[in-house]
C-alpha cells in the first residue's frame, strides 16, 4: 500500500518524553479523506498511553483523538464529502459494521472491537494506529465529523472526545427539562458536562471537593454546587436527582452518591478509577437505583453532539499550547491545572 | 380504638424462639377488611427480623408477609371487596398515598416510608405491625390483592414476596421474546425468577455453584444451567446476555456476572448481602452496563403479577408445615434445605 512519510509527535518508550517523530500514513483508497490536522485536543487518554499505564501500549505510541482540520485530499468514491471541508476525528477510526451494535450505531461497543484512532491494530498498514499529534491523518468518511462554522475551531477539538463522552450518557439517560443532573468532578469531561446538560434545560448540581471551584462551576453554567466533603450539603441532595455522571478517575465513594438519586435513578461514571470500588446492595435496591458506565459515542450521536453545540454555542474552555509544550502540559494535566483543555495548535509542529 | 385479642406465633427477643403468642388487631375501620389467614409462606426476612439481625427488630415480633386467606368482614366503605373472597397481603399494607412514588404505584419506594406488614410503624394502634403469623389481620382493602381461583391457595402465599420480587425487575428491564436472562441462584427467589421469565418468553440461563442443581434447574424452565465456578462455561455467556436477576445474598463475585452482560443489559440485585459488592469500572464503562437493584413491587404491579400467575399457571413449589415447626423451618431455611419455599399451614395454629 502506498504511503505519505509526515512529521508527527509521539514517544519511543514508557518512560520517555514526547519528541519529533517521522510517521507513514496511507496513502487515500477509495473512501479516505486526507486531513491537515489544525488543531488537537489533549485528553487524559493520551497520557495514559504514551506512559504505557494501561499497560497495552504499542510503540511508538502517537496519542491524539480530538482532531479537527481541513479535508486536502479524498478517494474517488467519497460521497459526503469534499476537499477544503472542515472536519473532525475523535476516538473511532473504523469498526466491523456488521454486528448487531454497528448496525444501532453503537460502533463505541462494536463486538469484535472498534479500531481507536491511537494504539488499536491498523490492517491497511499492518501496523497500529497513529493519532492526531500529527500534520495529517487519513481516514474512512464514514468516521469523519461535520464541524458547525459558528464554533470556534480550537475549542471544538475537545468535543470530539471530552464532548461525546459527556453528551452520549446526558442522552441516553434522558437529561432534560425538569430533570435534577449532578456532575462529579469539575474538570475536562466534568466541564463539558455542566454546560450540556444545562444547554439540554435540565437543572446542574456540581459536586467538588474544591470550595475553590465554586465560582468556576456556575460561571459554567450549574445551578448550585455542592462541596461533596460536607456532609450537611450532601444531606440536602438525599434522594433528590435524577441523574449523576460522574467524572472523577481518583477512588472515591460511589454510595455516598448513589444515595442522592431518586428512584430509578442512575449514576454513570465516564471515568476510570483504577480501584475496585465497592457498592453496598442498600444503595441500589431501595430505590431500584442504578450503577453505570459510558464510554463515548457512535458516530452518529457525535455528529449530532456537534450539531447541539452547534446549536447551543458551546465550546470546551481551552489553553492552547504549541506541540514542543506537550510534556510540559502532561506534567500540567496531572496537576489538574488546566481550565480545561488542552489544544495543541498543529501549526506549531512545522517548526 | 377497638380492639380484638388474636392468637399469633412470634418472638419476644432476637435469641428466642419463636412461640405462641396472643396479640391486638384493630376492629376493621371503614375501609379495612378483615382476613382468616390461611397460609402464610417463610421468607428469608422472617428469619432475619425474628432474630434482630438488620438490628432494628421492635418485639414482640410477629414475622410474616406471604398472606393468604379469606375475608371474614369488611369496613362499611369498602368498595372492591366482599366476604368470602379469597385474597392475599404481601409486604406493603400502607403508605403515603401522596408521594411522587406512591401516585406511580410505586408504593415499595414511597418518600417518607411505606408501612411493612411487619416491624413497621402502626398509627392505627400506636405499636408497630406484627405479620402473618396469626390467625386473622386486619388491612386497608388497597393493600389487599387478589388471588387467580385456579392456583393452588397454599403454593400461592410466597407469590406475594418472592413472587413480585421477581417479577418486578423482569418486568421493568423489559424480559420477553428474544431476551436470554440469567438467573444467578436457584433458591425461594430464584427459582420463581426462573419460572416467570420462562412464562414471559425469554430464554433462561440459570447459574449456581452446585451440580446438583442442574436436574432441577431444567425442571423449573431452565433452557440452560451454567455453573459458575467453572470458568470455561461462565466465559461461554461473555457478552450475550441481556439481563441478570442476582438472587444471591451470600458474598459473590459481580464483575464475573457484568462480564456476561450485553452491552446496554442490566444486573439487578434482588437480594443484599451483608458485604460491600466490589465493582470494576471496566465492568461497566465499556459496555454502558448497569449494576442495580430491586424491592419488592407496587400493590397494582402485585395485582399484575398474580394475574400473570393465574394466567401460565404458576406457583411456588412448597414444603407445607405447621406453624410448631417454624423454629426447625428456620434452621434449615439457614441450611438452603427446603425445595423452594416453606408455607405454614395456619391451621395448625387452632391446636
Amino acid at each position: 500500500m502506498e504511503t505519505i512519510q509526515i512529521k508527527a509527535f509521539g514517544t519511543e518508550a514508557a518512560e520517555a518524553s514526547l519528541a519529533p517523530l517521522r510517521i507513514d500514513r496511507r496513502k487515500p483508497t477509495a473512501h479516505d479523506v486526507e486531513i491537515e490536522i489544525l488543531y488537537c485536543g489533549v485528553c487524559h487518554s493520551d497520557l495514559h498511553t504514551a506512559r504505557g499505564e494501561w499497560g497495552n501500549t504499542i510503540y511508538p505510541c502517537v496519542p491524539g483523538h480530538e482532531i479537527v482540520g481541513k479535508i486536502v485530499k479524498i478517494g474517488d468514491q467519497v460521497k459526503n464529502l469534499r476537499v477544503g471541508d472542515t472536519v473532525g476525528v475523535g476516538c473511532i477510526v473504523d469498526s466491523c459494521h456488521e454486528c448487531d451494535y454497528c448496525k444501532e450505531g453503537l460502533e463505541q461497543y462494536c463486538e469484535p472491537g472498534m479500531t481507536w484512532t491511537y494504539n488499536s491494530p491498523d490492517e491497511h498498514l499492518n501496523t497500529h494506529t497513529l493519532g492526531g499529534y500529527a500534520e495529517r491523518i487519513v481516514v474512512d468518511e464514514r468516521y469523519v465529523l461535520r464541524i458547525p462554522e459558528n464554533l470556534d475551531l480550537a475549542a471544538v477539538a475537545p468535543l470530539l472526545c471530552a464532548g461525546i463522552t459527556t453528551y452520549s450518557p446526558l442522552q441516553h439517560w434522558k437529561v432534560g427539562p425538569g430533570k435534577k443532573v449532578g456532575v462529579v468532578g469539575i474538570g475536562g469531561l466534568g466541564h463539558m458536562a455542566i454546560k450540556i446538560a444545562k444547554a439540554m434545560g435540565a437543572t446542574v448540581i456540581a459536586f467538588t471537593t474544591s470550595e475553590g471551584k465554586f465560582v468556576e462551576a456556575a460561571r459554567l453554567g450549574a445551578d448550585k454546587v455542592v462541596l461533596s466533603t460536607d456532609e450537611a450539603q450532601m444531606a440536602a441532595y438525599q434522594g433528590k436527582l435524577h441523574f449523576i455522571l460522574d467524572a472523577v478517575s481518583a477512588e472515591h465513594d460511589i454510595n455516598a452518591y448513589l444515595g442522592l438519586l431518586r428512584v430509578d435513578g442512575s449514576l454513570a461514571l465516564v471515568r476510570a478509577p483504577a480501584e475496585l470500588l465497592p457498592v453496598s446492595a442498600f444503595s441500589l435496591i431501595p430505590g431500584r437505583k442504578s450503577f453505570a458506565g459510558s464510554m463515548i459515542g457512535g458516530i452518529a450521536e457525535t455528529q449530532e453532539m456537534l450539531d447541539f453545540c452547534g446549536q447551543h454555542n458551546i465550546v470546551s474552555d481551552i489553553e492552547i499550547i504549541d506541540i514542543q509544550q506537550i510534556n510540559e502540559a502532561y506534567e500540567r494535566l496531572l496537576k489538574g491545572d488546566v481550565k480545561y483543555r488542552f489544544v495543541i495548535n498543529m501549526a506549531s509542529l512545522k517548526k
